[in-house]
């Protein structure tokens, strides 16, 4: 098989402060389909392309941030193939059964270094995108808000990077496509990965606390939508942090913006495309800012302070 | 691993009537670049975004058409796994030495039931893409003509594309992402096929001569670059098949032109993301039109029988 | 003042043959905005980000073409003044009362020598984009449909077109930007004039019947909004005559479609700027397809016959 | 005549500290075209569209700036009208013979009470954009930098803005498409005024300095090129103010950027069509931020301190 084990980002589940407001913003802003709510509370989303039931939760909470991060694998198979993997690296790992997400199945629970809970599985049910598996129309009409096409990535804060990278890298097969470096040439300010052929599918950033989210990022198609993702955060009111602009690391233009809880969001388009095969960049401290933000070649305040 | 096995397509070879003058298309019109020729007189290309050494490879002949096309895998022990996967299925196979080729390995070479000579590979030098490594500008300036990303794709015709796309999903790993049907609603007319989570990454179409190319693909990153492509052919008078329109399959955008030897060769953008637990899309014979050209929503009469 | 007398092509009035169904088209996949009915049964339209009352009128009959087309003037003082200039050159007139159309002033009439119905117009009803003028977002959210900015010009054909052509010139203002030539290399196929710095306001073509209406355009901001155009028609069936493509004759983008009743319109974008100062361009007869569609360099049959 | 008496922005004289690297930004990072250079050492250009011999002059000195701005009318007649209704108006005007500026007819030329100089002229050579006039191709190939399509508006400051517009209005017949209020909801910040269908044609923000320069604009096409435009700064290490972004006023997509002399300039694309039957848009001063940078709802504290 060409696409083995680890398959893509499949869910996170973020904390917000006020669900109602939650909610109306990834709804009517963001433009996520609301695809459930389970008795916890939880509210559950998917992007307009996503098949499957959900890839986005809301946990109402006291705090904000992302209470843990899942890939989808590819089978049962694979999935009891990556944990014994974890486990063979000394990472425990914990089952979290079937159901527990709504519509999906049961899950490979483990803590990274850098503090996340990171979850696999390998099914969850397929809703579909809306167009039908037959003679299927190109898109649907009459979608609203930013609409993007899927959740793509999250990047991740915390203090052994280095840990959290070698259990992606040998336990669950990611590579390196891009690594940012410190002052002293040699340790990685932050890491991306990949499990694709996308320029990213996980990223970390070296910070003094564990566990805290930087964002996570939804797709968009064109850089025209990112015009139109802006312009609708203008409406909306919504904080933007930065852009549009476009990203020296995996050349993808985005926006940075906060939800009213203060989690920062991402809406990304494009990103080379990348294969095992290939040679990893490597930005240098005097220049990471233009690998953060190409055009301003210089990091805003926000980025490596702000984390939920 | 989460890429494994077959990678990408890595190289495709085509038949041309007069070199100069395919030289000066692909080099001016196309804006490949080339990176060498050997003794036998073939010219060597590469697209703008790829590293490797080659991806389209000229050779002077008295007929049009496609030699063979290649798939990069990820390494040695993969190649031999493969080639034993291709035996164990009763395919015959062949090893082409090292260097037959410029700066590329051994090839392991068979004949699909279609007639089509496919390879695979592990090894073709990295010439970068002349952004180098370390802290990348974001593109390279002063490109010309059309200035494609990557080789993509081909679209190849032949009688038994069961028999083919048998080899493509069980031996080579390959998975069936959208279909046509003929009258019947059982028979195939065509099938698209992927290694990675491109939307295809091999396609074949039924027809009663076996080893004939329908077209190699090169990608464009947006739907601008289409249209600027569609210019540049106009200004070159460069014989456009169809478009700039969009594929129902795939959701693809896409022109389809005529090299002057008579291949046809497609410049495409977009197309979704696809992986291996999603549900394939099919067309049915009355709509196949739409699949192949969604706006007009039906076929132009070359797209069955103009092939080379 | 630098705008004077014409200002812009204000409205159009289509005949239907079942004004149920052009409704429904026009609303539904073109995203105009229905503004009113008259006691005689005329459905009126605008377009997004047009502020005036209508731009478009639909009344239902037994054959499809134009009933007129209508400029906006500057003021009462022009529409006397450019009246004045029509007699002189002995061009009859006729007034219509205020009201005929509903929020419109009294309208000069006149008929110019390839048949067409032309209407000259100082006022109209100013009802706003629905984005007030203090403070204004940059666009209005959830629109359905195709959603044009304007209605932009026609192409009516016509015998006369010299004569035509005259009268927009002398009376009216209006300059040459761009002209077809016949086989004879001195006769006019078409001319496309403008009374703005739009590359035309109005386009005729020679044509053996009077009276005749080729496509009234209606114009969209962004070639990808032209793509999305194409789509949306393909998801409701429209019968799509070309593109999307680009002319050579002022540069736009385009897709020509026809609407139930079989009058052909048009989705338009971009062209160039033009002055008065600027030297207009000529396009050979061994070169007109490529004047019509840039990239088959070749007009479609319909192109030249086809007409309501 | 539709259009009339004044029809556009023709030059900009810009004043720069070190003519060599002028030029090679503006050559290199701009793509402007050098077209003559005269005995006094100014260096003139034109953008890739215009026509004629030139729109932007640099000229060396000890300190960055405009000398003037000067706009193209109609012909000799209107050169003369408008000249009379500057003294009508009780504004001193000069003839600057023809020569003066290379390619360039004489040119009537005045101060406006904010201290900057504008000129009006009837003549300059056309050159032509390189496509011919016969059967044109839609763009010249193989352009570098920037490559916009014309030299588009200035934005001036200074103390009596009220003054400048008013002979801009009364003399030069410009309307007012935008004004932005100060705190008192009745003074204007700024005003942005057009003679044409354009969103503006020059704009003017209250200052306690007179005859300074916050921008000369350059018109892109697409929002692409807007990207592709950053990009390009980028890779050259250009000074960028703000941008990619959007401007509430005019709705026009922008990057703000410095020359190596520190003179502030625009790459500007769209902004809707206006007419001068149409109303203005107001700006109240707690609504000022969205109206100069759309997406970030508030200024830079650049925007209104520095100018040269």
């Amino acid at each position: 098989m060409a696409m083995t084990g680890v398959l893509r980002p499949g869910h996170a589940q973020i904390r917000v402060l006020d669900l109602d407001e939650a909610v109306q913003f990834y709804t009517d802003v963001m433009g996520l389909k609301e695809t459930g709510r389970d008795k916890s509370g939880r509210v559950y989303f998917k992007c307009n392309e996503e098949q499957d039931h959900n890839s986005f939760i809301l946990r109402k909470a006291d705090r904000a941030g992302m209470d843990f991060f899942g890939y989808k694998v590819l089978d049962a198979a694979a999935l009891n193939e990556l944990e014994g993997k974890l486990n063979d690296m000394g990472v425990g790992t914990e089952r979290v059964p079937a159901g527990d997400l709504l519509e999906t199945g049961e899950r490979v629970r483990f803590q990274v270094p850098t503090g996340h809970t990171i979850e696999l599985y390998a099914e969850k049910t397929n809703v579909g995108n809306g167009l039908g598996y037959v003679n299927p129309e190109a898109w649907l009409e009459n979608q609203k808000g930013i609409n993007p096409v899927r959740m793509d990535h999250a990047l991740i804060y915390g203090t052994d990077i280095d840990g959290t990278r070698d259990i992606f890298e040998k336990a669950l097969g990611f590579s390196l496509v891009e690594r940012a470096l410190l002052e002293d040439g040699e340790t990685d300010l932050g890491t991306w990965l990949t499990c694709s052929h996308k320029a990213h599918d996980i990223a970390m950033v070296r910070h003094d606390e564990n566990d805290k989210l930087h964002h996570v990022s939804f797709m968009l198609e064109t850089w025209e939508q990112v015009l139109r993702a802006a312009d609708i955060m203008s409406m909306h009111r919504v904080s933007i942090d930065m852009g549009p602009t476009r990203h020296g690391i995996t050349r993808g233009t985005t926006i940075y913006f906060f939800d009213p809880s203060g989690n920062r969001m991402e809406t990304f388009c494009g990103g080379y495309q990348w294969y095992p095969d290939m040679q990893p960049n490597t930005w240098t401290w005097d220049e990471v800012g233009a690998g953060v933000f190409y055009h301003d070649r210089k990091l805003n305040p926000a980025f490596l302070s702000v984390v939920t």
